[in-house]
């Protein structure tokens, strides 16, 4: 089982790409934790570092995958 | 089972996205075909008329979702 983070900010391209991708991966494989990074403004500096610029964003074994633009992460600080 | 299209254009960043991409789609849901768009234009007004303007997307249930961005359309033409 591998870790998944989808990043996103409330925005509705965050939510129309959480639909999707959340049913979409496979449960066999990925547990998925979702973190609003409005909310969770702590965890901004842990999407840096992954590399994510902008939200949603997802990190697939510590790989950042950018789905559409909703927000960039410099607006969410 | 529905339907997914990837879309790329052999460029890295599409072939990174598509590795990681192709393996993380539940296979219990979705029957994915990939495009080479660089090798396959006469699909590329198909991707259009999904709302693709870039690749790699991914297009689940008629949805386009750009996955970071290797390429946009117009330069494959």
């Amino acid at each position: 089982m591998s870790e998944a983070l989808f990043f996103h900010a409330g925005c509705p391209v965050c939510l129309s790409a959480e639909q999707q991708f959340m049913q979409a991966l496979d449960p066999a494989r990925y547990s998925v934790e979702v973190v609003h990074l409005g909310e969770q403004k702590d965890r901004i500096a842990e999407a840096e570092r992954y590399g994510v610029k902008s939200v949603p964003a997802l990190v697939i074994e510590g790989q950042p995958f950018h789905i559409n633009f909703g927000a960039a992460l410099a607006d969410l600080k």
